[in-house]
Order: structure tokens, then sequence, then C-alpha cells
């Protein structure tokens, strides 16, 4: 259950603005699907466009970063986050662009270690070497 | 300030259990250094021991990721746990890696992009789409 | 499912020091409706009656913020926290209190802008401005 | 330390695309000061312009929430996000748009209580009840 | 729903590398059930093994905690970390070793508590005392 | 720095409120420290009055778990919330009730292990298995 209302395709048909942002979905993924983050969004159309054309610009638009890898940083966030539904959409997305078993399997484990160790600093309180204090 | 004593080379020295795996940390890294983490970790041997033979294999055998997107996926999850040592030493590593500021770029806008959705969707509650529901 | 028993209303009725928070739950909200936290919290009728009388003073007695938006602080530590059962009993009472859709959707903007701007500031580590520094 | 460089008023004034948006910022605050965060932004005038242009579409034009709240719902996220530059800067902002010592102790116990309730329910893992299942 | 499968018994017994750890947890255990998590780590036989031999030196092998306390640790974290499947296969674990009712409302009562106080503490941005920085 | 302004003992005795919880504390606790915590606090005293008895039937009464274990159950989640202030107090609080170096090496050992299998778990999403659904 979710504190919104989720959009059909009929509602979305008569709105010109969820219309149009539906309709790029479609078009950009090559898909009939749109998926129930976006028909949540919906209800509030000007927010549904910002974060639909933040998302492609950062996830579609070719960028430094390979699409593969763009969905293993985003899976990343989304797991320690613990954000079920992201964590879902993100996987299926990372397959469908090529991830690999073994790639998910090493996924997994630099994962599991980087919460581990995460959890070991914050703990024990270490400060920065100096040698890390290097910006850019 | 830590909650451990953080070891010094001359302590390090006097412990074989430590002195091994300091050794194999400059060897490995073909460095002199031997950050904090470690440092503190070196109240415990086998923890210490267990540790870096993990990061090891995860993060320094050759694998099925690479090891700039092994790096940008320790980063992700780092920054979502807001462990500031762990981001500094992560992005550091990644810079040495080949990281470019393009990519540093891009990943930024990923890690924020995906926070931002992370809180939609788990603040409407959105359901995951079957469509995602499909295991390997 | 749950790690503790939810107490009934029979099982409230038979416990003098459960049945008097319930009958205070109940008189207070002027509702039947007893909701399964505190039935989970029966198990320990001090915890019960402690955090009853707390969650009064605070959300339910007048004070220095109005109730509506006591229920939106309330519902954006929630969903950063990520507790499923809170975002939806406190959505749910924002919307008794007369949350209007609009400002239900500035609110969902507001916390996806901040989810956004926390993750870019701790992955770059941005230092506190001094201007910032000044206590009341 | 950052791990990213944080702009200089010269260097910003060097570059169009970033002037554009330090302008912007103190013409729209009325005040000489660009605090860090778009400092280090400033990296990448993208994500500068779009992280701006957002920010001031939620946070400063006029919304169905008042500003004040808009403020108090950014710290709440802010602090259960343990994002300390964040927590900073929106206490300030609250400040300067009039929360008094009076709204900000009541702010405080609204957080710790919602903390503390989360971490209730989400331990004894209390499923929702059907009363909070109705959406908009 | 899972991202990965979960590997049945008759899966295990063929591969070897995984029938030899579903064996050792069942001796170990003195129990049939071999839980979910294993049967998703068993599609990366290496971090199957390595996880679980950690897990046990950890967790089963006498320590210098007693097996209670160890259980109330994990629970804690697991619960501040909003692991729902960690939650409840840790405190079957806890009560399997003999938690009390009496023992899990402390629990209770301190995980609450803790949540609540690290949310002032953030939320004030209280600095360490020099008194806590003595370390071992 | 702060968000509140933290108060001197010389406020606090002209305060009565206030003086009779910083009296309270120091009579509890055997000694003159009145740690920033309740300095921070001070500028509500009924937070401050309330937090204060909380605590001190939770953690100085006596209860079903042993005041070490109580300890190391806040610091566990103190560690999961990030919380640096409450880490290096409550780990000072373990210490001065006995804790020794090997029962700390032991606790990191256990936190750093939850938090890699939390990670995991998520990740994977993994469904509680039957046999843990069982409520006391």
């Amino acid at each position: 259950m979710t504190t919104v209302r989720l959009w059909s395709d009929a509602e979305a048909e008569a709105d010109p603005a969820v219309k149009a942002v539906f309709d790029d979905i479609r078009a950009t993924r090559k898909s009939d699907v749109v998926n129930n983050f976006w028909r949540g969004l919906a209800n509030d159309p000007v927010q549904l466009k910002r974060t639909w054309e933040n998302l492609k610009a950062i996830m579609v638009a070719p960028g430094a970063l390979d699409p593969l890898t763009c969905e293993l940083v985003y899976m990343a966030v989304s797991a320690a986050n613990n954000c079920s539904y992201c964590i879902h959409s993100h996987t299926a997305a990372a397959r469908a662009k090529g991830m690999t078993d073994a790639q998910y399997a090493h996924f997994l484990q630099i994962v599991g270690m980087a919460a581990h160790t995460n959890a070991l600093v914050t703990t024990m309180q270490i400060p920065v070497d100096e040698a890390f204090q290097v910006e850019s």
C-alpha cells in the first residue's frame, strides 16, 4: 500500500503534463511499461517532470561512467539506504544492461565488505590519515 | 580521537602476527604507508588478518568488476553510510586507480539522484512492480 | 509478523496497567482504535505508559509548533529512518489534521531535495561555514 | 577537508556558468555569502545549476508549506541522515526565518520521540494497521 | 522475492563446495534447517564459505562475550540498520539461547532510548567531552 | 560547535529546574562531571528532566540485563546510527563498568559481522524463513 494514488494509464492519458512524461518514458526506454514510481509521482506533475528529466540526464544520456557502472552505483546507494523498491528496480536494470552473475557476485562481496569496514571504522572512530587529505 | 590505541610501527614490529599483516599490506600496495584503520584493528590480530585477507581477495585480486568500479561501489556504500574516513580513503584510492574529474562528477550526480529517489519511494511506500520481480 | 505478541482488547481489559493506557488513548483521540504499536508495547506496561505519556505531551498537548507541523516533522524523521509503519501512521495523522494534497506534494519535494543535498554534502565532505557556526 | 576543490570568488568570476549561479544565489538571498556547498558543486556547473534551481523552486518560491515549516522538514531529514553541514545550515536558516527557542525545543522533542518510536516499531516489526492503509 | 535464486537442498547436494558448508551449518547447529540467507549466498560458494566461517568464529565459538550478549549486540545493530530478516533471525536465536521476556523488554527499552538520545545529540551537534577522550 | 548553548555550572545553579537534574546526575553517578549532552538539553528543562529520568530508569536502576550488557547494546545502536558523541560516551561508560579489551574486541567483531550480513541480506532481499516467524 502507498501513501499516494498510483495513476492508471487512463488517468495519465487525461492529463497532458503527466501524459507527456509517461510518453517520454516509454519512448526513451522503448518499452510500454511505466513503473509504479512514476505513477506515484504523477500526483505532482512538476516533480514528476523534474525527476524524470534529471534521471534521464544522469542515467540514460551518455556520460563519463558507462551505463552498467551507473546502475551499480545506484544499487549500492539503494542497498545502503535500504530502499527495497530501488534495489529491485536497479538490479533488474543492471541485468538488462548486461550485468553477469559473476559481476553481481563481486558487487555483493564489495557491498558486504564496505558495510563491514564502515562499521568498524565508525565504532573505533578512526581519524582520517593525512595521506588521504588531498583534494583533486 | 579513537576508542582504541593506534599501533605505531615500532609496536607492530614487536608483534609477529601484526607485523606479518603490516608487511603484506606494504608489499601488496607497494607503499610504505599503513593507514590508521589497520593500526586500530591491530589491537585484535585475528580480526586484523581476517579483514585484510578479505579486502585483498575482494578489492585487490582480479575479479569480475574492474578495480575502479570496485572503488566506486565502495565509495557509494561509504557515502550512504556516512563513514567520513571510508569516503576519504576510497575516494583517494579511486583517484589513484585513474578516476577522472568527469567520472567523479558523474558519480556524485548518481549518488545524489539515488538518495533523492530512494527518499521519494520510501516516503510514498511504492510497491515493487511485478516486472522487477524476476530473479536471476 | 512481529517479534512480540500484539495484545487483544480482551487481554488489555484484564490487565489494569495496560487497560489504563488503552483507555486514555481512546479518550484522548476520541476513537475506539488502539493501533498495533501500543498492542506490541503492552508486553511492557511501564514502557507502554512512559511512551504514551511522552507522545501525548509532545504531539497532543498544545505546544510551540502547531499539530500539522508536528506531524510533518515526525513524517520526515520516519521517512529518513525508513520506518514503514511510522510513515503510514503519521501520514494518516497528518491528513486527519488537515494536510492538503498540495502540502503533501510540497513535503515530498523537500524530503527528496534534503536527501539529495545531504548525500552530496556527505560525499564531498563539505566543511561547515563559519557563518553557520552561531548558536542561539 | 573536502574531496573536491571549493571554488574561490575569483575562480567563480572567471567561469560564466558558475558566475551566473553564484550571482543568482546572492541576488535571491540578498546576501554576499555563497556557502561552501555551492563552492564544492561548482566543479560541475551543470549539477550546480540544476541543484540551485531545484532548491530555489522548492525552498524559496512560495509553496503550499510556509518557509519555516519547509526548514523544519529539511532539518528533520538532515538530522536523521546525520548530515552535520546540513543540520547547521538549515538550523541557521530556520532561525533567520523566525524560529523561536520554544519552537526549536519542541522540534527537538519531536525528533527525539520519532527516532525513539521508529526504533521500537522496527525492533518489534509491528505490522501496519488496516486503518492506516487508506491512500489519498 | 529475492534478487538471487535461493538454492534448494537438491541443488546444494549437487555442488560439493555448497554441500560442505550446508553440512557444517547443520552439524554445528545440530538442526536440519538451513535458513534462506545461506541459500541466497550459495550462488557464490567462496562468499558462502567465508561468511559462514566468520560467523562461526564470532558467534558460535567461545569468546569473551557470552552467547546471549552476542545475540543482543547483533539484534541491536540489525534493528538500527532496519534489517527485517536479521531482526527476526537473531531475535529467534536470542530466545533459543535463553533470552527471557524481561530481558527482551529491557533490550527494547535500551534500543529506544539509544535511538532517542542519538537523535538529540546529532540534532544539537554536541561536542565530545574531554573526559570521554581517553582510549584504552 | 553546537546548535544550542551549552549551560555552564553557574547558569545551571541559577535555574532550580536545571539545578535539580544536574544535582541528581552528580549524586547518581557519584561524580562531579555533568557531560555536554545534559548541558545542551538544559535549554529545555522539561525535556532535560524527562530524558534523565528515562535514562536513569533504563540504564542505572537494576534491570533484567546487567549494566555492562546494557552499555554494549547502547554502543551497538550508537555505532549503527553513527553518533560519534554517543559512541565515545558509552564506550567510556562500558570501560568504567568493567569491559575488558578482549570483550571490546569481541564486540567489534560482532558489530562488523552484523553490518556485513545486514548489507548482504538487504541487497539480496532475502525473505524471512517461516521458522523465524514465531513470536514470544
